[in-house]
């Protein structure tokens, strides 16, 4: 049944990981005509922004390392095709494809910083502040992802005034969105309301903002639920939940878009999304993957009537 | 990190379901033992309402056929029992064993009445109403479970002044509180607040009112959250994830108490519960039953810090 109710947004735009955060730490190699297909048949389904890949050095992320040979073979559709890209080394190859689209990932806290990247915060932003000047330049749309806005693995909690500096800085630099992360999957929608309440009163609105929420303590759509409620307006989502964090023990996915979609459709809000198509997708790569989709939505429905075709 | 926010309920509590609705399906046999040193591992962790067990008769519930040999193993335990009674020789039952609790189960449907009761959603009411009344006259406290108060495997949709109905004929009848379950697990927050919403307007205040999730598209907890705003303060969660719905195609468990735990410590939200004791018990439970909790929690903290003991 559609319930609407007041204090949510009519419409929300699901920024789709799957294809790059979903599949990134997949031991064996996914084959790039798959990868194709399934960013072809998430776009059927109706997703408008599907990160496609990652220009990150094939030695940080080996199942990643055919960008340059799948980026053409979904370059013609008719969504947004956003990448990765950790430097003016990645930026360049993107550029040469024809991207439009780019996203750089800083992290909010020191000890990610120094695992994921081996550099410090502002060492980091000192990286990407060439990256986004060239791609504002040349009017690429650039995204900054920025990790552990909530929890670090060996911080544990973060401080909100760390979070909204790092924010500020990359806004300042010329990115045009923001992702905030929960890579651990830690956070709790008081927290949410309350990152989201301080970037606010700081001059960051939640349209600059997108949310990136992981299930690991089964949090993330009722993290989710307290996002909407605050005004943010785009959401990342991984169908069939693929995806997790190397560096948090025992992580589970991404937020699984089709929950997510369970949940926005039955709120009465529009995301354009045909969530039987997107099932039947999540449901033919799991098959590829060779085990079932941890999303719920995709178990409960692929049982019923998308049986691999 | 702990950040209450200002809408919420400051304390919750959880009436734990797992030792009842979560095993009754289990096809394997648990020995009594096992679920009386389940319920006392969970009263142990610090819940304070656990469902014990069901009067019903052995034929319909096999798992449950040990009620007479479980309860006198428990009744010591300084937590409230509650237990389940379908009708008058299950409240005899219960009483000739002391219990001080009981629980009649309704259905918001026909189909649904039907099929788990074999009569008339009336019909089911007149057979509860002799068992409240002698409840009540010895004082004994009557919980009403009401199925399918959202969506309905034969139905779709419910209609919300269907469940309203039920609803004040259980409270009518002399119920002292009421569990409001989606038994498919189709509902959305905004179905949510708009039942309880409705119910408020029709003289029923959250403050009678439980709330029963099932995570069959991983909706449990943002339901919950939605309902935890609307002022409701019982919220049914059963350990592990355990249980699911037999007449509900490929239905995933119960809201997993661990996450709703999580949740409920992270808003600062009082339970009196010991979270690592907790995961402890359902893992250890899991195990007994051979195969791993469904709850993203306890997968994760066992994992962690809690294996096997």
């Amino acid at each position: 049944m559609v319930v609407p109710t007041t204090d949510l947004p009519t419409r929300v735009r699901i920024h789709e990981v799957g294809a790059r955060d979903g599949l990134q730490n997949e031991k064996a190699t996914v084959p790039t005509e798959v990868k194709a297909e399934f960013v072809r048949r998430l776009a059927e389904a109706g997703l408008t922004t599907i990160e496609a890949t990652s220009f990150v050095h094939p030695k940080w992320v080996p199942q990643l390392a055919d960008a340059e040979q799948l980026y053409p073979l979904v370059a013609d559709l008719p969504v947004a095709l956003p990448v990765l890209v950790p430097n003016e080394r990645g930026l360049d190859r993107a550029l040469a494809l024809g991207a439009r689209r780019v996203a750089v990932f800083a992290s909010a806290t020191e000890s990610f910083a120094k695992a994921n990247l081996n550099r410090t915060v502002d060492e980091a932003l000192a990286m990407f502040d060439p990256v986004v000047a060239r791609a504002k330049a040349d009017d690429v749309h650039v995204r900054g992802y920025l990790s552990m806005c909530f929890g670090d693995p060996w911080e544990g909690a973060v401080p909100i005034p760390q979070v909204v500096r790092v924010c500020k800085a990359l806004l300042d630099m010329g990115c045009d969105e923001l992702s905030l992360g929960d890579t651990i999957g830690v956070a709790t929608p008081g927290h949410v309301v309350a990152l989201l309440a301080a970037l606010d009163e700081a001059g960051i609105p939640p349209s600059v903002l997108g949310v990136h929420f992981h299930d690991t303590y089964g949090q993330a759509l009722a993290n989710t639920l307290a996002a909407l409620q605050q005004g943010v307006t785009t959401v990342d989502a991984s169908a069939g939940g693929l995806g997790g964090c190397p560096y948090a023990k025992s992580a589970t996915g991404n937020l699984a878009t089709e929950d997510l979609v369970w949940m926005l459709r039955g709120l009465g809000i529009d995301t354009g999304i045909d969530l039987g198509r997107l099932v039947a997708t999540s449901a033919w790569m799991a098959n590829r993957l060779g085990r079932p989709s941890p999303s719920r939505t995709v178990r409960a429905l692929s049982h019923e009537d998308t049986e691999e075709q």
